[in-house]
């Protein structure tokens, strides 16, 4: 697992700048039969100094008394555990799963800063949902899909199926969504195509992926078709300046958004599975925030 | 721990057919004094798909906001703790107790399928309670007895106290359970009676079990007077078919049920601490209900 | 950590003699960088029997069904973090912080019985809050703070800043609170001095301590300024009577209090980390309060 902890800016927001933090435990299980199966269970105990992975609410306060804040936060145990069973290339996981399409090489290429600073620089965040893995304790068994994963040579292929709850509280389960991907590298360059048909209009319907190295830099090309939330565009870019230093820069289009996000981040490597990082960034609503601070490995 | 995922069908549900899996991970931790008494603690990490052990209630939705479901699931942390005093054949618990009528040889002679399947083939479930260890996340500290264990020989003996809560939000615990069970081991066949003198009307006032060895069968005889529910009859059978299958038949008569239960089940070994579990049950409401999964314990 | 279980008395509360228990399991994380700074993270699971730290509500029931009680306890998983970076003896912790005051030297000279019996024999409790590091679960990422902790030989130094919610749910921390303690050891003896600015007018303003050793009993002497809360006076004595068995004897007069707290307290060391523990107390409202029990790391 790793910790993080450093400060965080969010112009606009009522504290401007508050700390932000995240500590993850990450406990894997597994078991092998005797024919080479691998079974496992993967549970995180992860918390975050806000439970909600929107930059905008940390520092609020809750029901407060005397003196303590964010006494409504319950991000204190396991997340959803995602079960698997594994041979070979070939992976069946089942309960919290990745998601084809928040999975697929190129999606995240680069975490900006210290915190990824929302996110907001990824084509399929745009209210454009698919199923995606929750670290969060308050999502403990509140995710449940079936995925089936395969990888050859250069070949990797990914479908996964999920039940959407799309009327509340009437005991059924009435809508579906169904992802995949095929990812394939040649020359140094991989192509990723996603698809997903779902039940929700404004779930992501197409995602491209183009990422490889020209020269210093490390870039990935990417486009969505995010439904009822219209296009993305984005070009994502990454440079080793010095022995220890990485700086990374990000752009995206995306039609529903007030602003161009665009942003610049950099990691410096302090040894030991120890980082100092930190970026900048102007989110979909145009506004600025930054991050700062330090992440360990352990 | 263990872990384990699967399929159940519960016929009626409004989701008939639903991914199950548990995720359980045990603590125990421990200290033995300079005279040999062994002190520790049990606790357990749980995670069910569904919070509810009654089959009938997964898959269901919650309070539910796009896509995601089961939000209300907080099974997520420690259980309630079993703190523990032992030396010789000798141990005191407190806390989250076994209970004496719940942990009586023979009350649970098979685990049928991969979860149970309700475990409605037990004699003393007939709402006929009794103080149990309970595992989940949200039972933490929710329960609270003593108990004194004994073993010598061929002699078991155990006897447990609880308090009650009947009355709710007094800021009393007006009633009381004490339950005790005497077991001995003679010629390979086990006999168990367990008492219990409860507040609570419904409440199992008499369990006998009688289990041993009938050529290739291991059987089990059980009566249970189950207070205001009635009488229950049970009897169970596993054999081992082949080196590595388990092959195990229930039949239970509860006056409170509506139907007979009676259910087949089969374990197969994958080696590794891996195995292939499944069930088919007629349940206490007439319905069938069955699973079929995986096991690995790690 | 430790787990400890026993029996608590509290004259006057609904259930006078309830079980008392406690399971904690430290987490410490840490990562070190090439220079050689130490990057960390401290989480607790732990649970209580009671999730309220005040031994009145022991055993109060909840939200109650069919002989289930406090259901509505969720100390079940980690508590807020606290993560530090540490070099030579320098210290910065960010989070879940120590706070100053609550951590100076003689500010907790004793630990009462088994579970400290309310800490109504320390100077601070008045009402007169500080920062202060929270083990309980549902203080999960409930504090934050910033805090600097400084050693050279005999001295010690801390300050820590956190910030105040003084008005609930208006999205603002509209308060802050400052503290910091210098003490220094010479000939045997440690006096600690420390003042403390908050937005809360019942926090204490000023804290002194002086702890040493006089023939066969370690003495501290404390004095605090609460604020509003008044003056707080006391002296702890604590005593080896035999090989392996420690007096403790406290006596505190604070001018809020109903009554001077007075006790005495016992432990016994069984050996392999396990001890024997009890104690008697005259609380601040004249109660008397006493518990005894087993406690044993691991």
């Amino acid at each position: 697992g790793y910790g993080r902890f450093g400060v965080i800016y969010v112009e606009g927001a009522t504290n401007e700048t508050t700390i932000t933090s995240r500590f993850r435990l990450q406990i894997d299980a597994t078991a092998e039969s005797d024919n080479g199966i691998t079974f496992g269970a993967r549970a995180r105990i992860q918390q975050d100094n806000d439970g909600d992975s929107n930059g905008a609410n940390l520092g609020e306060d809750a029901a407060s008394v005397g003196g303590t804040f964010r006494n409504d936060r319950i991000e204190t145990g396991i997340n959803g555990i995602r079960y698997f069973a594994r041979s070979g290339g070939l992976e069946v996981g089942v309960g919290n799963i990745y998601g084809a399409i928040d999975s697929m090489p190129g999606m995240y290429p680069v975490e900006l800063g210290l915190t990824g600073l929302s996110y907001d620089y990824i084509i399929n965040q745009a209210g454009g949902y698919s199923a995606t893995y929750d670290s969060d304790g308050n999502g403990a068994a509140g995710r449940n899909g079936v995925e089936v994963l395969y990888a050859m040579g250069d070949l990797k292929a990914h479908l996964s199926y999920s039940e959407l709850d799309l009327v509340a509280n009437n005991n059924d389960l009435e809508g579906e969504r169904i992802e995949g991907y095929l990812a394939y590298t040649f020359s140094g360059w991989t192509v990723a195509l996603g698809l997903q048909d779902s039940d929700n209009a404004g779930d992501t319907e197409l995602a491209l992926t183009v990422g490889g190295n020209v020269g210093v830099a490390d870039l990935t090309f990417g486009y969505a078709d995010n439904g009822t939330n219209g296009d993305a565009f984005a070009i994502t870019a990454a440079f080793d300046i010095g022995a220890a230093t990485r700086l990374t820069a990000v752009v995206l289009d995306q039609e529903s958004y007030t602003d161009t996000v665009y942003g610049v981040g950099v990691t410096h490597d302090l040894g030991g599975g120890t980082s100092l990082r930190g970026g900048v960034q102007n989110n979909r609503n145009g506004a600025t925030v930054a991050d700062l601070g330090v992440r360990f490995n352990f």
